[in-house]
């Protein structure tokens, strides 16, 4: 299992600034794509050479958004770090694909780090590091391969729907986060799906591998939740501005996003709590089954130990014992034992074990 | 069960300051209340059109308040703001009826949204969003449905009765809030009985079904909590002042609405540590009955054994058992068999298993 | 039982300011009670008149302290706030007496609401809410029913005791607050002892209903620690200054106060831990029993189920059984019986069970 | 037990500034111990007058430090406090032994209350409080009874070692201080001691009483955090400056006590750590232990339950039983019985029970 | 065991400033490395004397590191003090090996002690001191043994790899504690993977032993934590700046350095949430085995002791029993206990027993 690996431990011992790719390549060939546009025109090129980066670099009068997929090819990052002039620790922390949430802010650029969050087949919650770089007319943005949810973006900026094409690329950086928080809810559903699963089973069965379900689902939602805390700390310097990339315009769209993000929190706490509720049932319904199996124990020694001494009484080979000769010695002890399997049984009623 | 639904996935990837309602339509018919009132006059139209807003909006010698009921229509809900210049995130913010309480603060007003709680027949606490939108002498609500708890005001408003003809529409809003969270003790009452109820049920028997209740109330009770501390810090921000539309004689009344929040949260503190007291007792009274079941089992088992071994040797055949000839042998073994039972239930009394 | 109700819901809907009691009516009549004093001469008048009020509040060559007994009587309360010109939501604030302590600065005084603690015949924590309203030369207190800690400080200004007499209606409150405090102790005393109890007893023996005494008692502690806390940070505002109404001398002796009153929080979470202590001890003898039942159940069966199976076999009526026949069959199985026993009860030695 | 005790009740009602130990008297005569010094000389004097601290008062070539031995003397307290004209409160909390550590500053002096903490021979935790009154050119420290541990100041004062004779008497309290501090190590090697021996009894074997240890050693760590908390704060306080009577370079040796303290509450807090996973073993094991008790009757019963069945079939005594004649009849039930046992065995041995 | 060893009362009583090494010798002779560099020339010289390092102090061209292996030998600790002048506190602190990271500000030089990390043989987790002092062009670095981890610098400071050369010294203490931290990745991974066996053990089967690998790994994570928590907030300090040893330029690779420490922070406490999360699935999984044995218990019993009961009937040796002479008696008494068992093995089937 990945799960416990810190990928950093790789580059032990190299000298900072040095550009090696800690996660696992997962797209063929790194594409660029660029995207100049202003309120009236728009073009769209992929495959883009670096040379074409640095004319667009020096076109003001349209802006620029980078896309670089597949941050696996350090050469590249660090050609399109000579062309924009981007600090070493910068390019270091884009191809260092476990990084948290973070802004960093550089005298030429913003660099803002955030993750994708996806789930595998298993429902195991995924992750991937898009970084992105914010100047004054250009916007960078690198990642390995999860290209979807950007998508939505492409379209609007294509159709000119919305905002997106009037405002800058601060704005442009906030609807890229916006779509990537917004999809951390369709995650807080499938989840949501799982608790309540987990939840009817509980309250129908205690089954013995339903610890193992709570267990995955709270190593869940605990990662979850290292991704949420610094994106919210995160949004919250964003929106509360002083810095300068972010124009006053945008950071009420930022507020915005805040509100999501602390809504994603608020669930992801929630299903915390959920979770040590469904521990306490659990243990608490084991318990009871425990009881249940313990009174049947009971109850059928309680009956049938005395009885099967009295039955063993009779069986002894005394030779004066005077019940033996008796004419209604054995139905007179069948009697007996009904009489005390009667009065258990009211005793046990009494008790409520019955 | 929706409890675990974040509504907000339904929109998922559209621009934002799109407006689309996430909540489920309950009122058939949106419906818009005009109430224009000042110390000396006051008149109350109902199914305002779009046009008397306008007008009412002009008239500087009254006060009004606008009710919207209904906010699925998205429709009017983009009317109204187009009339009152509403940033569209504001309008978004409106229609998202599953927001957390917050205050936000746009060029021309102040945007507070809260939440009206109510017990659906389960007991299960229910919300609905209202929020409110402050202008130098226009209120504007806009909820759903839940409208009995703002009558109360309205009668105020028309028999003149206190404060609320006399002073600005900050006061209103004040008297508006101060309505929904008074309602917040109802629910804070009826919970109260139910722990009571658990709570005396608890120290009687330990029922199995009783985690269940406890789970039920405790998620209850968390969920209270979810909308409880961020009202605490919005009525805090508008106590503290720095926010314009709330003049300083209304903040004294904030100041006296804080104080309420505050009561309603340590209650809810009280109750969630009740609520983990009486998981205790539930706990230890269910460990309490396997003791006491077990006691039983090693009782009977203690006692009967060995007397049915005793027996069980006297039913051997072997052919040269000198005791079985003898003339009290029988008895003998009837009185041997006594003074272990008495033995026993000795060693029982002194153990105090008995 | 009362303390699941929040008798604030008696009021709901009433507008801000409406003066409702919520508490019960406690004290017969309610009594105005008048000290007029300064350093030289000191009167005392009990049954004051409302005009009396109005003819200390004009005398400035003495203090006053009005002590009123009796809040249900809300005509009074309204009388005297119209004679000294307070607040409406002062007013309320007084009759509604079931605050949390707080401050509150008013333009003409500083109001103090504090709440006395004391045991009822069950040893479960009771509390009354008394309120101070300070101003210039007038303190007035206002409470229920319980007087007699303030008694001590009517003995001071009588006999000219102590500072009291030559310093400020401040230092009165100050005075009037510590023998409050000082009550506090009283009850951390008694409850001390009743920890004492609870631990001696499980040290000695699990009894069943013990989780009830711990339950009891955290949900008192929970109690006093609700009233505890928000003291705290009411006299740590006093201590730091800043309010006009306390002079710079009095400011040393709530200092004073201040750390009384952090003793009482030290050992009220004292109480909490100990009482959590407890908890855990108590489940810990709880389990223990349960083993000990247990290994008295498996050491009598494991020891007899053997023995029952060996006499059994030889009660078989089988035709051809030679051991049957042997001369030294039958003390020959007793032999072996024997060496069986003694072979266990060397093996639950070797483990410990016996 | 004194641990539950609030001494503080004792004086209730007394007005603020009397004079009541509310200790024990341990010291059987106070004595009052006069060290004066500056870097070329030194005098001691033991059994010092009141009119000699007066002399020594305006001896301004000196520093002196006044050791006073036996706290219970309230009436020596009351002269100490008119020649160096303290502050009543000062002089009330001098004797109420039972303070938490706190610095207060006086107009004329620097007011420090710290705790000296000792074992008693049951290992439980012990503490004395030590006053420290620090002046201009004086320290007077106040304590009931234990003084080894300024011995070794005073050794140094004498011989001249260390800077303790050329600094001022800040340093003093520094070094006093330090040595009060440098005594916490010894407990928390002891208890560090205790808590190896109890964690090998806990490997070793899950004892009955080993919770109570556990229990004991929680309260005891509990205890220590009480004071060790308040002195962090308190030599946090003198560190940061801002306190006149502590001279600039003296701040940089408090610095070096804060580290001190700080390793004390970092050891502390392990402690606590240690201790709850100490419980968690313990619970774990205990729980162990019963699964084992519990196996060990599930296979005896599981063997010899289905075998005494089978023995009783053949001791019935129908008529008409064809086996009974059966010549290897006998033989042929053991050589089942015996294949009953083998598959019995073979079936745990799989579930790894044997 | 020397883990709840405070090596610090070694030196109790002695007056500050003392040095004495309360570490172990691990190094037998103490060496003394000098590295003089700039981004030119560089000179590697190893058991250097005081009496160079003086020169080296003097030489303004280069700048120096000083690496001091061995600070059990306090006489060359006080040596190289005179030289630097440096303070009896610092010299203090570099022989006291057992501090906590701390960041000291003196006047001459800045004064930081951090901890390497590494596991022994048996993965527990042990930590070595190194202090620093950073002068205007002097590094001096104070360690007992461990020296694998600055290796790598040292390799880059010959073949002038990397920035290491051109910057200050400020940039090689950073260096130093970047090897340092990256180390600690090292950890976290192995930790990692005993997690892992863990986790797998547990999902396998519910070992008895597997208790005290979870206790030995949480109290490794638990020291871990103590080393980082204090980690954190010291280079938290030096990026924030404020510090003058460290210049502007530095302080971006500060930034960086803070960032993998909180990734270090962040998995620890993952560790520490994954590490409870065992613990419950444990204590699930043995209360699981328990329910089993149980069942399979209550099922023999329930099966057999009735039957058994029947038996002993017909093993009465009653004079008159009617069924006894029956032809079919035997085989009627054998379908009637087969249909029992029938209807018990139906009975379990529907509880899901079996």
């Amino acid at each position: 299992m990945a799960k416990y690996k810190n990928h950093k431990s790789r580059k032990t011992g190299l000298p900072p600034g040095t550009l090696v790719h800690t996660g696992d390549k997962k797209t063929e060939v790194s594409k660029v794509n660029l995207f100049s546009y202003n309120e009236l025109v728009i073009s769209e090129k992929n495959n883009v050479k670096i040379k074409d980066l640095v004319k667009a670099k020096f076109d003001v009068t349209t802006q620029e958004w980078i896309n670089i997929l597949g941050v696996h090819d350090t050469k590249l990052i660090e050609e399109i770090g000579q062309v924009f002039n981007l600090h070493p620790l910068l390019l270091e922390d884009i191809v260092s694909v476990h990084q948290r949430p973070k802004i960093d802010e550089y005298e030429n650029c913003l660099f803002v780090v955030v993750r994708i969050l996806y789930l595998d087949d298993n429902l195991q919650l995924q992750s991937e590091q898009v970084s992105f770089v914010l100047m004054e007319n250009t916007l960078i943005s690198f990642h390995e391969n999860h290209d979807e949810c950007f998508e939505i973006i492409r379209e609007r900026l294509r159709k000119a729907k919305g905002r997106v094409r009037k405002m800058g690329v601060d704005y442009l950086l906030y609807a890229l986060m916006d779509a990537i928080v917004d999809h951390y809810f369709v995650i807080l559903d499938k989840y949501g799906e799982v608790l309540e699963h987990i939840e009817n089973d509980l309250l129908q069965d205690a089954d013995d591998k339903i610890i193992n379900r709570i267990y995955k689902m709270k190593s869940n939602v605990l990662q979850l939740r290292k991704t949420v805390v610094p994106m919210r700390e995160l949004v919250n310097n964003l929106m509360k501005g002083g810095v300068d990339e972010i124009k006053e315009i945008t950071q009420l769209f930022m507020k915005d996003l805040y509100d999501h993000i602390i809504q994603v929190y608020d669930t992801t706490e929630n299903y915390r709590d959920t979770l040590s509720g469904l521990m306490d049932i659990h243990l608490s319904a084991s318990s009871n089954k425990m009881n249940r199996i313990m009174k049947v124990l009971t109850i059928i020694s309680t009956i049938f130990i005395p009885l099967t001494f009295i039955v063993g009484v009779y069986g002894m080979n005394f030779h004066y014992m005077p019940e033996l000769e008796w004419k209604f010695g054995y139905f007179g002890i069948w009697a007996i034992m009904l009489i005390i399997v009667g009065g258990m049984i009211y005793v046990f009623k009494n008790k409520k074990w019955l």
